[in-house]
């Protein structure tokens, strides 16, 4: 074991702070409550002994750590049960369990379970009949029925009128009839679905009276209640290994003539009558409302992975020690050289301000579904592109952040034990799932060409894109003397112009003789790019809106130390976007130098709190499972102790040295 | 298996190309007779059973993998062998063997003998007395020993000057004493010392007469000759599972009182009397050249990963149909929408420009290695500026190219049968190793602002930094007019500049009192900034410079795609760093949008031609190993056919489920 003494470089750190870790963690936490169940729920999972692991899974074959994860799974649904009879199973818990850091601590690349909890049983409340919740919810609940949701398709993916699965209704049995016509239409990815779910949602193309009708959801049974065999017709497995997500059990369906009952069609927005006459849904909005919040929690997601890969190599650049500075000094802390501030800081800065904007947009969220829920749907399209622009940039924002910081751990970062290639394959694959980025923000940007040709027109737009009125109002942007207020400000300048030139671009192309769908794709690059900028407007707004809305809730110590995370955001992601600002505002090189001696003394500020500003993210050395990040800072201690688990070191002789080297050695003799 | 016939989208695709691929492969391979030794390489290597996998690698466990690949290496050390016999161990055979395509393709995750080759053997020849050369090399040469380079410790990398571990010579026995005599001290990461190697060179700090003399290399037995067991005093072993190079058997090693004979110390460079005189090498100029001569190679590394990536996604792109651009029109091959393009082709035209760019820098380096040896030593620092930085933009662009590749296969290209995660893994390492990046560019930068320095004094100076004497003499840029060579030169003015605002900040500090060690660390992210425009600048020219050549002695045909190619490459370089171009050069919006239209003709003027482009890097089926990029673009047979070997998929019921899931389902009940 570790000795249990903090290293002194990071006692010294935790000195040197001039705020309080605690009264940021409860911030962080989402206010003292939030702060107490966190604690709890750690304790109640964290300090069970069957939820350890002896030896790191990443020595685990794919098929070991399935076995391995389905163990634990079901460890975690059983306590579940027990939470959710004393009635404590509220959202934040599942979000803790299956989506958030407590799960990762747990079983950091993911469980198979956990579809079952978060699509297949929301979606037969979302999308069922009264009826058919009674039916089929309760035993989904008490994990009787284990399920997952089908869509995807080895074929398709975001194009979903693309896909081939399709259910043909039999009046004369009252059945639908499922099939996979093709390979392509194999459905591919749903977690657990390889060998852990016995049921299944199944989107497919539904065919009435001969007749296409559109999407529908059917629950399929696909193995066997008692012997858990996959049941006649349906074709099932594990799709394999991956770069992260590893113990998910993605999993691929083919179906062949599967016949499911009338009523497991799932029936809330349209119907099937017993006679095969198709009810059409009312509207299909509500399907955009559980997208959006997916997104809305995946910007939340990002936050709390970039604050890990933040808190790792920030404690590790406090106690690593390499390259003088003056070449008559000994080694200094990593950290103290200006280059590594400048991986670091702005990781903490957007892990911060990822947070804050998803909390934000959590809030808008609920306000929009009340409005919804009251037939107001104003607010949905503009809804919709902010959180489709906000996934792709954090996203990848975050994804890049994870990689800045393992690079900026050097080699050791490279090792699994400091788990950040873990906590990579994680991060990455939010860029791709729930809506590619890509595709997301082409439609942030078909919505805002769109708002912007209402706004030539004269029209006022709603709050989020109302900038565009006031760009097109004031052509020039004259003040911009480098204050916060005025960084934001002319980040949302910028991004009306590239709107602008993304409009422009489309009916330029169009006079030219291009439908407008081939006018907008081959104005592609240019459409990103504005909601691109969009996004990032909407987010220098909302850190300096969020940030000083809560340094004025908290003590003037970290009200200061919020104010230098703000300035660090801001100027940092001005200069990443420092072609754009060149390009639609009068500022010369001059300023430029300044924002860049700006950047520089805001990382000086920060230096002195760092170690404690990620230790208030408050993350669980279980959560951070990294031999560098660890409280205590013993990272050679941990790195060496992780090798004494190596399978492989458990001989000094490998056999393949019998087997294989020594013949090859001594071949010649 | 997968049909034999090629998907009929790649073969229109074939059909469409204006150039003869097989023209291409050539001048790829370097010439007619490369072409042919690269053949016939392959066929010796890639037809022989032996060296082929049944089962997918990420199926194997750690100790299963590294037992795999030590038995393929020993095939491969077998058949070097039988090419040294013949003389046909060259070393571009060695290069193709062990660091790369072909040693990939059949050791994809790092061969633990190739220290041994590329590490052991050369450190002897470099460093060995001719009377060391010949008791240690054909020893080395026959694997009768087997070696690795033991120099980075768990708490010192790249500051050599830190490293712990040493030798005191006991002139008493006419043995050195090794030690390492902490924890931090421990060797870490060299390839193969885990369970493979029983030599290594150990880099240790050298005492002789209670003196320090500086660092030595010693050659050190590490386990017994016949058992493979540890010697005394040796502690050994693998330092655990990373995110690539997963098969290279990296170990530790701590030395404890390890004593070694005098004639162990290689002394071609300085040397030890039997009494413990030290005789101290004449210069140490020779050790950069060996670094020079490594990080050259890495630079054509980048080139070829990049190329396989780029392989990949452009195949996969042109079998995937998905997101009608018209909505009454069938789902598009994506590589026709424009972002899937722009994502793509600069992928492909670095690739190109990184292997014209490595080919340059290779053939610099034969040069003035031939210089050095007449002891010239005049263009030292400019090569080894310009290798660093390179080294450093090339591996960290290479990198970031992959994972475009891999992000915009979607979903797939998260699957390892994708073969992006290892791709991935195995190109970010060389963002750490042999020089970590920010380092490298630092260690560009102190020469920039150096010979910046000197410009201002009024010298001339050398070739690939002369451009800042233009910039000195005219300081404004006023002939942008959009020509290739306009833009070569822009880059090279932008250059200019940000090393003036490196040199003004370090002086600037200075003044303000701060010794010059400190005045440039506090100006580091502007050193860094500088020595990436300087590597930029110098990859334009080379592009613009190389390309051309090329062009003017291949077929017409070849010529303009290869036009094509260069012009994307720089305009897409210069739109990257727009902000600076904008900073340091007269140009408007309008020149902006101008530029960035022409980056879309650019992409559409490739877009006949990508497939036939990547087709010519003429990568083997078996280096590529990816389902989504094989030759016959039959991707979702090859991925379903993937899902077959998944030993997760040999039983339709995972035995977990009855030891966890079925006990979890009913306990209720």
């Amino acid at each position: 074991m570790p000795s249990q003494e903090v290293n002194p470089d990071l006692l010294k750190e935790r000195h040197t702070a001039t705020f309080d870790p605690h009264e940021f963690a409860v911030f962080w936490a989402g206010g003292e409550e939030r702060y107490k169940e966190k604690k709890s729920l750690e304790k109640m999972f964290l300090e069970d002994p069957a939820l350890k692991d002896d030896l790191p899974i990443s020595y685990l074959s794919h098929k070991e750590l399935y076995e391995h994860s389905l163990r634990k799974a079901c460890i975690i649904g059983e306590k579940i049960r027990k939470l959710r009879a004393e009635g404590e199973d509220g959202v934040d818990t599942y979000n803790a369990l299956l989506g958030g850091s407590l799960g990762a601590a747990i079983l950091k690349e993911g469980n198979p379970l956990t579809l079952h909890y978060v699509m297949f049983v929301p979606t037969i409340m979302g999308q069922g009949t009264m009826d058919q919740q009674v039916e089929w919810l309760s035993k989904a609940w008490d994990c009787e029925i284990i399920g997952t949701y089908a869509q995807t398709e080895l074929g398709h993916g975001t194009f979903l009128r693309g896909l081939e699965t399709r259910a043909d209704y039999d009046a004369r049995t009252q059945e639908f009839v499922i099939n996979t016509p093709s390979l392509s239409a194999y459905k591919w990815w749903p977690g657990g679905l390889g060998h852990t779910a016995n049921h299944a949602v199944v989107v497919a193309q539904l065919y009435t009276k001969g007749e296409f009708r559109g999407l529908a959801p059917f629950i399929v049974q696909l193995r066997h209640s008692d012997t858990h065999e996959p049941l006649p017709g349906i074709d099932i497995g594990d799709i394999g290994t991956k770069l992260g997500m590893k113990s998910v059990n993605n999993g691929y369906l083919g179906l062949k003539n599967v016949r499911v009952p009338l009523n497991n069609m799932l029936m809330k927005n349209q119907q099937v009558l017993p006679d095969g006459t198709y009810v059409a849904p009312k509207n299909s909005v509500l399907t955009y409302g559980t997208m959006m919040f997916v997104r809305c929690a995946l910007i939340r997601d990002t936050a709390q992975s970039l604050a890990k890969a933040s808190t790792i190599a920030t404690r590790y650049s406090a106690v690593r020690r390499q390259s003088p500075i003056d070449p008559n000094q000994p080694e200094p802390q990593i950290m103290d050289h200006t280059t590594q501030q400048l991986k670091l800081f702005p990781q903490i800065a957007k892990s911060i301000v990822f947070k804050t904007t998803g909390d934000g947009i959590w809030n808008m969220y609920n306000v929009l579904s009340g409005e919804i829920e009251q037939g107001n749907l104003d607010r949905l399209p503009e809804m919709h592109a902010l959180s489709c622009c906000l996934k792709a940039i954090c996203s990848a924002d975050a994804a890049a952040g994870v990689e800045t910081c393992r690079l900026s751990c050097g080699g050791h970062g490279y090792m699994d034990c400091s788990n950040f290639p873990t906590i990579y394959g994680m991060t990455t694959a939010v860029c791709t799932y729930e809506g590619e980025n890509t595709v997301m923000l082409l439609q942030t940007a078909r919505y805002l060409v769109k708002v912007y040709g209402q706004a030539l027109n004269g029209e006022k737009l709603v709050p989020t894109v109302a900038y565009i009125n006031d760009a097109l109002k004031e052509r020039q942007f004259v003040n911009f003397d480098g204050s916060l207020e005025s960084i934001v400000k002319a980040f949302q300048f910028v991004a009306a112009n590239k709107i602008r030139i993304a409009y422009e671009q489309i009916e330029q192309r169009r006079r030219q003789g291009h439908s407008t769908e081939m006018a907008a794709n081959l104005s592609g690059t240019f459409l990103t790019a504005a909601a691109d900028l969009h996004g990032r407007a909407f987010l220098a707004e909302s850190a300096y809106t969020e940030l000083l809305a809560v340094s004025r809730q908290v003590s003037p110590a970290l009200a200061d130390v919020l104010k230098v995370v703000l300035e660090l955001y801001l100027v940092d992601a001005c200069l990443n976007r420092i072609g754009d600002f060149l390009r639609f505002i009068d500022i010369t090189d001059k300023d430029v130098t300044t924002l860049e001696i700006r950047l520089q003394n805001c990382l000086k500020q920060l230096r002195p709190n760092a170690v404690t500003l990620v230790d208030s993210f408050d993350l669980h050395d279980r959560v951070l499972d990294s031999v560098l990040g660890a409280y205590d800072g013993n990272v050679y201690e941990r790195i060496f102790e992780s090798t004494k688990k190596n399978p492989l070191n458990k001989e000094p002789v490998n056999e393949a040295f019998h087997k294989y080297l020594k013949p090859f050695m001594k071949a010649h003799l």
